[in-house]
């Protein structure tokens, strides 16, 4: 991968771009017709940076001189949300690729170029959920007609049924933003010692076997017990924030496993390090799992990329 | 009740004293032979604003008129922890009112009156839970031989099973500081509009009701959908912080009651707006609640002043 510099030497029919654009950070990708990555953009352009409505001119000036007229650009992340570029609606599950690119809104810009924003995913079975974003992460994370569950650890997880190569159903669990949240301000989070501490695999493990277990009276009385439990000597201070990390992910575990979509393995997509301590709450749990492909957004957009003028295969 | 003024014309010997000293306030009380409060002090005095080891000092100063040689002072409260003038430990359980009085730890002030610092309770079964001062409103709020479920809603909620006046058996849930810290922090809480708003009934019970229901797929799932839903229309922003209160509310209701304590009926203790919330979701529910006494811990202490000698009865 090169970054930006001179023209690429594609045909630009066959040009196909992408961009992740988030709220910090700008990520574009050039496609040739072999489906390889020509060039590559990154920069800490995200739409925050972005004064105004300049959403136009801050795209020129970083990806500018791929920009050349009927070129299609498809765009994803916060720039197609309420505070981007423009907005664009959820795509209903059951969700595959061409149908997420066929819910694009096209606006062709100054240059010719035709701008796809990309779609969010909704569900309302049983419950109201959203994604946007992780759609691309999930679709390059599978074969294209494949049946398998995927789990994206993170701030909001996703547990995702997929079926035949369509998002069939999803769950986001507010796992990592509450982890932080009662690490950083919780009465539990004030146990915690200030230096930076080793990975406590063992009070990890602990926290998700307590949250699975028939002792658990729930994550509102398991997360105080990270604190009691140290108060009363179980473990001490330097043991309390894995074990509340492995109580919330524990949680997770347990209202994930208990959708009765794992299966034999589940398939973790995401930063490594988070998806290691997944596969071993996971297996302390009774389930297998593997691991995803290591840049899976980059497959994704490669596979929208593939699609024959976007959103017609 | 009058505030402190002239010495009370009780004999020495039958006074007795309670100190409520939490983070930010300090609360007093010198109870009659009668078992009536003869004298009532509150201050904005609480251990944080005493400077070093000061205690003594700031106890002069607030009630130094009523500390005769020889008379008996309970202190209670955030005072007897680490942070506080004198550390003492938990009592376990079962735990009733004697034996609780029987835990304080004793030192005698400068002018002779008899300091006894009042241990928490604590439980190891299943998991290790611990209670700091509201043992006393437990005590205030239960006839002396009674066997009573009682749920007192706070930041640090309490579920307690009461069998022939000791406390048995309990469960501390993170209820009100983990929905103060979506409401103040989360992705969830960004959708609530800042403006005061009345209590929105229906979305609190829509709350309740989602997390004891099968369509929940636990507190961490549940929480994502008081955003998704308003993204996806299903209600406004108006209606965010009253679901997300019933939600995580809900989810204590739903673990307590998965307890087996509450029999016919549970007593509420507690500030009554917080308290109606809990009779109201949990008769959703199908679960009756009695409203316990109204100054809980006034009575507690009452009943702790009356113990002859304090630690003997």
């Amino acid at each position: 991968m090169r970054d930006i510099g001179e023209e690429a030497d594609v045909p630009v029919q066959r040009r196909q771009i992408v961009v992740d654009w988030g709220t910090s950070n700008f990520r574009a990708y050039l496609f040739g017709a072999d489906g390889a990555i020509d060039l590559e953009h990154q920069a800490a352009a995200g739409i925050l940076s972005v004064s105004g409505n300049g959403f136009e001119q801050a795209l020129e000036r970083e990806i500018g001189s791929w920009l050349t007229p009927g070129c299609h650009v498809f765009l994803s992340g916060m720039i197609t949300s309420r505070n981007g570029w423009l907005e664009t609606p959820y795509v209903a599950t059951p969700a595959d690729l061409a149908g997420v690119a066929a819910g694009a809104r096209e606006i062709t810009s100054a240059r010719g170029a035709r701008l796809r924003f990309l779609p969010g995913v909704a569900t309302r079975h049983p419950l109201p959920d959203v994604m946007r974003g992780e759609e691309i992460q999930i679709f390059g994370s599978i074969a294209p007609d494949e049946t398998i569950t995927l789990i994206l650890p993170g701030t909001h997880s996703k547990w995702v049924r997929v079926e035949r190569g369509a998002i069939a159903a999803f769950r986001t669990f507010l796992t990592g933003e509450l982890f932080a949240l009662l690490k950083a301000h919780s009465i539990v989070g004030r146990l915690i010692p200030n230096e930076p501490l080793a990975f406590d695999a063992e009070a990890f493990l602990a926290g998700v076997r307590q949250a699975a277990s028939d002792d658990s009276s729930g994550l509102l009385h398991d997360v105080f017990t990270a604190r009691s439990g140290a108060l009363l000597g179980d473990f001490g201070p330097e043991a309390v924030a894995d074990r509340l990390s492995g109580l919330v992910i524990g949680h997770e575990l347990r209202a994930g496993l208990a959708l009765g979509w794992a299966g034999e393995a589940v398939r973790l997509v995401g930063e490594p390090a988070l998806c290691a301590r997944y596969r071993d709450g996971l297996a302390a749990l009774g389930q297998a799992s593997e691991a995803g492909p290591a840049h899976a957004a980059v497959a994704g957009f490669r596979r929208l990329a593939a699609l024959e003028g976007g959103a017609g295969s």
